[in-house]
């Protein structure tokens, strides 16, 4: 049986916010977030990680669903032993505890699996890694067998111990029965006055309880956090790796250096996406979807065909095959867009249905609007579907021509086939192919004075 | 003589794509066409490169015009060997034979005809190139006196021939004579039962035919795109290349790692390119021209002086001098700015001419509009230049002043310094110094009820 | 006592500028203009850096308020011994004399006290640092002590000396009383025929004046500027530093890598920059302040919560506590936006004054206007402040409610509680709670034969 406990309580000063550290985003999700979502899947149905908490505990609490997390309080900050130790009450007897930390948010699924075979029966399993400077970090000291013996800290270790390049992350596997007699038996007595984890290796090796190792694939998986140099620094680290994974899988990127991807993707083939683009969310695009620079898509889909051009920003939106979109278009949540709809440059389009082959080429709001197939609507379009206090709806029949400059006064319904002339403010419903036009006469007043300089 | 082979004809699976793989882009251009289009000029008036086609033939063939080359399938892909025999009912028989490849696409001029040099006579001649890690490549092995002997593929290489970081680019120079004599003779017999073009090496050495070698200025002038990781890494080295020679020449480069370039470029003194701007097609910059940042200017021509304001996009423009435009305009193929001309923010203009020191300041659409000197365009105007069918134009006399949030109904001509009044729909023509204005009264009710929530 | 001389009288020709070297810019400010408010602070009031100028002499002083330098002018350009001469009618007999170039823009205060500090007494104190390839610099020779004894150039060096890393970067330090003496006794009998301020090291040693050296903490201190590509390097080289002393104080930069600060900032806590955002002239951001990527701020100030979304364009504004703007919006100088003000997309506004909890929300333009509160701006709408040759203002009472596509034609007085029906445009003041209204009868003509094609 597996526990999985989750250091989260620390305040992270070095991060100088007012928000606990493992609120702290990368790839635009909080990195507590991240190992959470990575540590839920290997306890299988109904069960949830220990989360400890501690600084921001509403903040980090109210992130969660009812049931993503089981936490338990760290009210003083007395050291990672300390921290696992509240965690105690919450664990099976029989269980292997993994412990995993809030700011090191990258561990992936694998190298957990990994960690917990080498766990198996009674003994410890430490995540280790080989680093070219292991300056500053705990020493893993190994016999002639290459059984692990200890974990040497910088301050202790000897000249000869310093030259060990292979270093503890701190990630472990042990048995919940020796954690629950160990941990209440640790020691403060140190420089800092905690209770540390690591000297559980002490014990182990003490009492010829095996330690065991695994090595992560990537190194990035097991780096933490603790600054805005480091967080800057994982957040590269990751959009590098995860563009090259799309690479690899036939996406093309104009920059990989110059792709953010915060997002969960499912994609087709012949993808092209080009500089500076944003994902965020849910994300789906078809065969064939390509995606001009400066762009940001955020919970939509795109179907097979559809053309993002530059500077646009679609949230929310569903979109059919073929469309065209952009530039300086603006989808906003609930824009559906049936196939082969065009929105040109600087529409704004919310909670509307644009049908098929339609097309909102520019300068135009379209919010609250039902739209059939193969209208045209003109520049400067203003759907006026707000009074105030409530929203109202529009709808336009299929094959309209909507003039330019014009103002549809929601609720109204134009029938299909109708005509609007260019200029008019429209408060009534339609008929089949009427025209609907509300214009004032021109006068041209001949010989007029030019206002002067005042 | 020269003749040229570009070999051209695989799939290219790695890619992941429906396209042939040399048709997939670098710098905006299909590989084969960076080929063909250096292969071009070495041959002379009238004269083609040999392509050997096969995967996606159709669309290869269709990507260029008449007479820009010369196609010969290869129906299987057996092998280098097998596809540059398929070219061989096109040779001359006096001919040196340039061997190319559709997915190294950056090759460079001076280096052909550097190796051309070297294959004077009846020798043949092949680019090679060292590099520091050449694990998996044939190694070039030459005697004492430097004289290339044999290329040994990795899989046969001694360990001392391992150790050669010299290695065969594929590129080579070939007496049209021995190819004609040596590809028929070529066998299969091998792991991937293929036809080997390498091989012609060895029978040039066996029969005592000398081989020399040449080697390009820059190693991505030989590298080969085989997946997309590999299309993006070259598309970085190109555009970092390109980057480097343009500051070279004088160019201000905000960044040159946020810079792309994939136009034909002309250029003044003095441009300064901010961060994130791509450059397509065909594009002359004058003196002092300056583009800020996360712009696209494509097919345009932008006279001296003139600025280029973030965020704007500019395709198929022709630009006077000491023009301003943006940020966020957007000028359409066709659009013609007059010197001094003013394009400001959430405007579009399309196939129009915007006369000297007019102004087109804020939400605006200019379509299918000859527009004199001096005019002023209010915000929110709109040019109607569409019916649902037909397109007609507007025409705007000097120094004529459209009044906000007005429509011009198209055709329509305003007369020379016409003035029209704020919000108002224009269907007729003006004479000079007309006021045309079409207005409903305003009606103000006192004591107006407001809706209430639904 | 103190004097500073600057040099910045060459032309800079690798530049390829018409523009005089000292005025090309890093971080968006002249190259000089660095060394001059790095330097004047030094001096102590009213004391202002000595500058030789030349090349674009006229371009050079412009640029410079009264008081800012004394210039002196070199005629000629016969090196920087002779340049330094220029300036001692200037010098003061006791004082020390440090020598900066105005193409080394980026050298620290607290380099510059360091080196002065080393310049104690009689003493001449040079900058130096140490590179891992120096060659074409010149070498610093020292004793067994240590004791500089000679400064070797390239050309001149034994082959012993050009192993020394340690070079010279020409910024000195020196006694007004020897430069006196010195430098009119240089020599031009070289092979570039010039006066090497160099020369005066070994002046130095033979009279057994003691030459003793500083270091600067960055390499980038000293690097100087002569082309386009050290230009784009050491802006990159700048840029990157900044971002990192910003993350260092809790800035959350989505990549470091895609920052640019050409600003001086003011900075609160928990401030968030997504990708590619530039910061330029004084900006100003509170506590929790959020810029979404594409985005430019410049001469602007945003209270604690505001949020900037994607692809918006804020300059000269001052906009309070969680206001939202963008996306695609564009703030112009004058505008100011109270708190809980909304600014959404495709919306353009200038010198005016939006009211607390104001929306203006889509599609509008909003010149010279003052805003109250509460007010709700509809999609289209147009002030339309300008004449031709005057500007009027337009103001909206609290709790107004402008209907969509609307125009107001300034000047225009609109009382609290305004409602303006959508499509009008409003010519005449309003009292309290007035509907106003401009609207042609709509038509609906029956059974419309649309146009057909020509």
């Amino acid at each position: 049986m597996l526990d999985i406990v989750i250091l989260a309580a620390g305040k992270g000063t070095r991060m100088r916010s007012v928000k606990p550290k493992v609120m702290q985003t990368i790839a635009g999700k909080p990195m507590l977030h991240h190992v959470v979502d990575t540590a839920r899947p290997l306890l299988g149905d109904n069960r949830s990680p220990i989360v400890v908490v501690g600084f921001g505990k509403k903040l980090v609490l109210g992130s969660f669903e009812a049931g993503d997390i089981t936490s338990v309080e760290q009210i003083e900050q007395l050291g990672t032993g300390h921290a696992v130790a509240q965690a105690i009450p919450e664990l099976n007897d029989d269980s292997t505890v993994l412990i995993l930390y809030g700011d090191v948010p990258l561990i992936q699924a694998q190298t957990l699996q990994a960690l917990m075979d080498q766990s198996a029966g009674d003994s410890l399993a430490v995540l280790t890694v080989n680093l070219p400077n292991p300056t500053g970090y705990g020493r893993i000291v190994r016999d002639a067998n290459q059984k692990i013996t200890a974990i040497v800290e910088q301050k202790d270790a000897t000249a000869e111990q310093r030259e060990i390049n292979e270093i503890n992350t701190g990630i472990m596997a042990v048995p919940a029965r020796l954690l629950k007699k160990w941990l209440p038996e640790l020691s403060s007595d140190n420089a800092q006055g905690e209770y540390y984890l690591t000297d559980i290796i002490a014990r182990a090796s003490a009492e010829g309880v095996a330690v065991n190792s695994a090595q992560p694939e990537y190194l990035w998986e097991v780096e933490g956090v603790n600054d805005r140099r480091q967080q800057a620094a994982l957040e590269r680290a990751y959009q590098s790796f995860n563009a090259q994974r799309l690479l690899a899988e036939g996406v093309m990127l104009a920059d990989p250096m110059r792709f953010d991807c915060r997002a969960k993707l499912t994609l087709g083939r012949d993808i092209e996406i080009d500089i500076n683009v944003v994902l965020e969310g849910e994300v789906e695009l078809g065969d064939g979807v390509t995606i001009g620079p400066n762009c940001v898509v955020r919970n939509s889909t795109l179907a097979a065909g559809t053309r993002v051009e530059a500077n646009s920003l679609i949230d929310g939106a569903t979109v059919a095959e073929k469309c065209v979109i952009g530039p300086f278009a603006r989808l906003r949540p609930g824009t559906q867009l049936q196939k082969e709809a065009k929105v040109g440059n600087f529409v704004e389009i919310k909670k509307s249905v644009i049908g098929a082959g339609s097309k909102v080429n520019h300068l135009t709001y379209i919010g609250d609007c039902t739209m059939g197939s193969g209208v045209n609507v003109g520049a400067g379009t203003i759907t006026c579907n707000y009074d105030g206090v409530n929203k109202f709806r529009t709808e336009i029949g299929d094959n309209s021509f909507i003039g330019s400059n014009s103002a549809l006064v929601a609720p109204v319904v134009l029938a299909e086939g109708t005509t609007v002339g260019a200029g008019s403010t429209i408060t009534r419903a339609t008929q089949t192919d009427d025209l609907a036009i509300a214009r004032a006469k021109q006068r041209n007043i001949v010989g007029w004075q030019r206002p002067t300089k005042k």
